[in-house]
């Protein structure tokens, strides 16, 4: 198989990744990983000073400088920091875990405990780039471009039973050319498999002129009902450089799945709405291109995750059968299939992979957001709580899941809220009331002007007012204060948060009664979902050692204010974990590891999906929620002991129900 | 792996073919076999008295009834007649060779011994068509409807790891529904592998309603530069039911496949020639739409041979570097692609497959060719000689094979002659002349009234007219004739062979001077090709042991006849073979069995290129051999006996030079 090199090339085999690369004797070891697409750690740069880029040698000579980041124990078995060895013969390197790059991501971002969830996985992305220089033909050796090519990436890269896409010979015998034979050649790997059967057997996409490995970017999308979420991620460096939140256009065309479906059965319903999520993404990838200066041509790859209807109205799919009995969505795999056929305005190279879903409500969403946190890896029993338009609620652990959807509405988004926005700059995410003056503290996501409110803030806003007694259990307004905040607007009282001075919007933002009353409906419907389900598994709430909670909120909820609301069980606090938009998280890693895609095909066998529409327990569960925090106040003790020993203290009792 | 079933149901294996179907018990054996796509001889239709049906129970029982066509021995044996069987319990069946389509196809098609070259492929078409009855979605069973076809076809037809084109998802719900769930699955084998590596991991392309394995053709081209020839297969028959040639309307650009790439290079001419070609192609799926009655819709997939240039051109890849050297083709192997997408009028879901190719002058129609007559198979060492614009000549066997295209122009498909014409009705393609009066004997191809000259008719025409003393060695007219039909016309002189009222174009008919130079030419050309190829691997012409014999000549030539004008070697007719169309041919059987598909790889790895055109050796042979028969009358020992007897014969010698 391997053919005898030239006598300065050396053949470098990578374990476990199984990647082979030829360099030239003398070459860094660093630098040859980095060029065969595989990942060490390097915090310093190649200085030799961090130590983290320990590999160990199994055959062959480096020659190596030896620091004090490396023990005499480990010199001896054979450790040896990359950035400080030259390659001397050919080689077989292993990469230990800890010099791995998935770490890195971790330690990066440290602030966030979401990516440290999902465990076990390499930092491998389904896109990769490879260098190839190739000898220029002669009449000797005139193979066909391709082959050459093709050639190239054997002999190099060990890269062999590649698949080609049509378009990339196209361009290609000018590219070769004009690149005097230098090229950069993209390679994806398309289909979702068992880890097991993984092969690594990619497929062509790209071949640029020179030296592109720099212009690694990929998109990971989450498609919402109510907003859509985009990141652009390097995947050089294994992070997201720029990220971007908008209301999904289809907006206008009705607030939740049911009434968007009911909107495709129009004539040209359904390419309407296509094209207006498309328009929304298109604005999303604009705004990512801003923030990061990167060229959109530069975008290889794009990951979505979305719920079933979402995805089904993105691609063109009529939904109609996911609505009608007995609920079955198109496809749970859908093929792969380009970016731009659909109008997303990125290359013709580039290919849209979806989140395989389970059933008609239970999309491809929540099987990302499982995958990014990683509930299906360990033993411990969890809660994982993704709180969007549709509420979705997974019970289970790495044996067994079960799945519910319940439809919450868009209040957690800023929907259905007078002065609701999505989580991004001048959205009041965190508040406070002085319990005598009723004068509130008001915190915006980015320091600036209020422009409005957004799902986490609602949730502050409403445990803060319900707290000060400024509302009472059923959410009405204490209308009865010493207070100018508290007065009749157009749409029934409201309490004012900022006046208009204040704002960057020029008005008044207030929460009225009817946010109120929206936010209450759907904090009913997730509280019934979780209680329904636990109970229909045989479990309660008090068996969860872990709950998980996912949402477009942004970077911050507060647990105790959630539980006040009667949003969370109440449970102790240090059980909860917060991880921002599951879903984006889980098409953010797919994107950094072919192991994560190819788990999200294991999730989504796993799942059982629970149907609660027909339920007559969620029904109950549900009337009973429609209170602060609960009709029954056993279900959250410790809130009732708190709201009680408030009450105790206030001097006027200010109690409405 | 497979489940349980219920108490009437039956699951056959069928052996070699690794394809299983599930039926009733009781059902007839040998509609079980049509029905999973398992190919059995039947020329009786079922009636039991042609015996060519039989099968070997190897497990299970089936209930038969015994005909005289099962012998004793063969009856214990476990021989039994499918059409006279039905299905007792699971079973697993052997069909022998003897069974199997592939005979039925040679005999079918008996007169030509074409489809007897190639042996040793299982009727075993890369598109398939499979029904399913499927079980509508409940709330116990709501199934994705991809999820829910995949399951039929791999509980019908023991078919899994199919990947999935996208664009069948979208149509898919709907489908289903309006045809009662009971739909037809198209499925295509595109990789090509060595047939080892074959694993039948098909791709679905479509799914219709109903049942429509009736309708179930593929469409096979020779795209030369000349001519164009297209026919349809009807996969169900293993036979070609409709036939069509056309002029390359690429013609008016360029003659021959230089002038074709340097009309490439003008703005928009690539853009011009590939649209050229494809309205030849449209014209030509027009034309056997119309001979067979066939749907266009009902055409699944599209196999395409031609030359490295025609092809570049017809895929839209600019031929440039084919002609400059060192002569770099874009691609050897092309990846798979849709036939619409260049303009071919055939349904979104057809993909086109291209035979692999060589190099930038030995393309996919010599592939073609030599899968087709199978060279590549025996140990006999054989000359394959395609006759078209470019001639190819291949010689070789089993063990080896070396290649060289030499340009011999568009006459023999009827280019650069004044009355040429392909090979279609009207075309004088048999001539005699009678040697004392010299008034001619012209055959048609159909009988009908004369409207040009195809290729063996040209070959026919000049070799009658140098044995009657017409045209002397250097292809001059002798003037000094006692006949009205040698004259002065506007090209020189020229021989009547047909008189205006006898025609259908109602002009006469006549070979020029000029028109006999070019065959010359065309015929040199192919014949220093073949004795350079062979001296070139230290061997003679006297050492070949099969001729094979290429072009689009339609349904004829004369051995004789070539090589007395010195076309063909001077070598015991016997050994010669006349296949027609040998690109059509191999692209014929390549739709039909995924064999041969996948032997075009190994034959493409198997082949030597040989560069003609600055050899010295080829352009002192070319020199040579513009002489009927040639310079050297002992490379043509039979041919000059022959004519010197003539010419003895003569009172009057009318040897001219």
């Amino acid at each position: 198989m391997t053919k005898e090199l030239p006598a300065q090339d050396r053949r470098i085999h990578f374990e476990p990744d199984n990647v082979d690369i030829v360099v030239a004797q003398g070459d860094n070891l660093l630098q040859a990983a980095i060029d065969a697409g595989v990942h060490i750690n390097a915090s310093c740069g190649g200085a030799g000073v961090c130590g983290t880029c320990k590999v160990l040698i199994r055959k062959g000579e480096v020659e190596s400088i030896r620091t004090e980041k490396v023990s005499d124990k480990a010199w001896e078995q054979g450790i040896r920091q990359a950035c400080q060895s030259r390659v001397l013969t050919d080689l077989t390197i292993y990469i230990p875990v800890e010099s791995r790059l998935e770490r890195a991501v971790q330690s990066r971002e440290s602030k966030e405990v979401a990516e440290a969830l999902a465990t076990g996985w390499r930092f491998y992305p389904p896109l990769s780039k490879y260098f190839v220089e190739l000898p220029p033909p002669t009449l000797a050796d005139n193979a066909s471009d391709l082959s050459r090519v093709l050639r190239g990436l054997k002999q190099r890269y060990n890269l062999s039973n590649m698949t080609v896409d049509f378009d990339v010979v196209k361009t290609l015998p000018q590219i070769l050319r004009d690149s005097d034979w230098k090229v950069t050649v993209t390679t994806l790997v398309t289909a979702v498999k068992p880890r097991s059967a993984d092969k690594r057997r990619p497929r062509v996409i790209n071949i640029e002129p020179g030296d592109m490995r720099q212009q690694h970017y990929s998109l990971a999308l989450d498609v919402g009902t109510t907003t859509v979420c985009g990141q652009l991620l390097d995947l050089n460096r294994g992070k997201a450089i720029a990220q971007s939140i908008d209301y999904n256009g289809q907006i206008s065309y009705g607030e939740d799945v049911i009434s968007r479906i009911a909107y495709c059965q129009k004539p040209g319903g359904l390419q309407r709405l296509q094209r207006a999520v498309v328009a929304t993404i298109n604005k999303i990838i604009g705004e990512l291109m801003t923030q990061s200066g990167v060229d959109v041509g530069h975008i290889g790859h794009v990951s979505v995750a979305g719920n079933t209807t979402m995805v089904q109205i993105l691609l063109g799919l009529d939904p109609k059968y996911v609505r009608l009995a007995p609920y079955t969505p198109a496809a749970n795999f859908i093929p792969p299939m380009k970016a731009n056929s659909l109008g997303i305005e990125v290359g013709g190279h580039v290919y849209l992979f979806t989140f395989p879903l389970v059933a008609s409500y239970v999309g491809g969403d929540i099987i990302s957001g499982i995958v990014g946190s990683g509930v299906y890896q360990r033993k411990k029993l969890t809660l994982y709580l993704d709180i969007g338009t549709n509420g979705e609620v997974v019970i289970g652990n790495s044996d067994w899941m079960v799945v519910a959807s319940c439809s919450a509405g868009p209040a957690f988004e800023g929907g259905g809220v007078k002065h609701g926005m999505v989580a991004t700059t001048g959205a009041i995410q965190e508040f406070d009331i002085d319990p005598s003056s009723l004068e509130p503290v008001v915190g915006t996501i980015g320091g600036a002007k209020p422009r409005g409110i957004c799902g986490s803030g609602l949730i502050s806003i409403i445990a803060g007012l319900l707290e000060a007694g400024v509302i009472g259990a059923k959410g009405k307004f204490n209308t009865d204060l010493p207070t100018k905040r508290v007065r009749q607007g157009r749409d029934g009282y409201e309490y004012v948060l900022s006046w208009a001075p204040e704002t960057e919007i020029g008005k008044d933002i207030v929460i009225t009664e009817v946010d109120i009353d929206n936010l209450i409906r759907a904090k009913a419907a997730l509280y019934a979902g979780c209680q329904t389900l636990i109970k229909s598994v045989g479990l309660t709430l008090a068996d969860l050692e872990q709950v998980i909670i996912a949402g477009a909120f942004g970077s911050h909820i507060d647990m105790e204010k959630s539980i006040t609301i009667g949003l969370f069980p109440d449970i102790p606090q240090d059980r909860f974990v917060f991880i921002g938009n599951g879903s984006l998280l889980g098409a953010r890693l797919a994107s950094f590891s072919t192991d994560l895609m190819n788990d999200a095909r294991t999730v989504a066998g796993m799942m059982t999906n629970f149907e609660l529409s027909e339920n007559l327990d969620f029904m109950n569960n549900y009337v009973a929620a429609l209170f602060l925090p609960h009709t029954d106040a056993s279900e959250f003790p410790t809130v009732s002991k708190r709201l009680g020993r408030v009450r105790d203290n206030k001097s006027t009792p200010r109690i409405v129900v």
